[in-house]
């Protein structure tokens, strides 16, 4: 799935509710995003990984199966995570925001 | 929050499209389960186990915020996590039954 990451950015930032957004090539490493440096350094990092234990998990219950989609609800909001074969996409919205739409 | 659990396991299992529940203590122990012996063992294991990484990564990103809530999509199944001080609710549903209610 090759996508065209301006427009992904664009269009994901642009929704009612949407925080931030950073996608990440499969290196972790940030290709684009609306977050500073440092926090955009970070999300990159601490989500990569977390998607890594995340894939293991679910292959280690069943080896048929594969990590499609995750979302993290807090209590300030929420991180919507899109692990592609290319690129990691991360999504951090305002859940209350979004659904006054 | 003190919670039935013979209660809360039997109202989420009779749900549609619900697969299996387990309720861990929040040492990562099983104290209810509608899932065989091993199978929740290894529930069990990985799914606290992400459990506490998610919190870390959370708590890293903002030490002021704090996980509530945890979907783990994959291509068979929809796994749902509500980490809480005592408990550890793991409900395995079926994202495209529960949609047809």
């Amino acid at each position: 799935m090759t996508i065209d990451v301006d427009e992904t950015l664009k269009r994901i930032s642009s929704k009612k509710g949407v925080k931030a957004v950073v996608i990440l090539n499969n290196e972790g490493q940030a290709i684009r995003s609306t977050m500073d440096h440092d926090m955009t350094k970070q999300y990159g990092q601490l989500i990569s990984s977390l998607v890594q234990q995340t894939r293991t998990t679910v292959a280690t219950l069943d080896d048929q199966n594969e990590l499609t989609f995750m979302r993290v609800r807090t209590k300030k909001h929420e991180i919507m995570i899109a692990p592609d074969h290319e690129y990691l996409l991360i999504v951090v919205q305002n859940p209350a925001e979004v659904m006054q739409q």
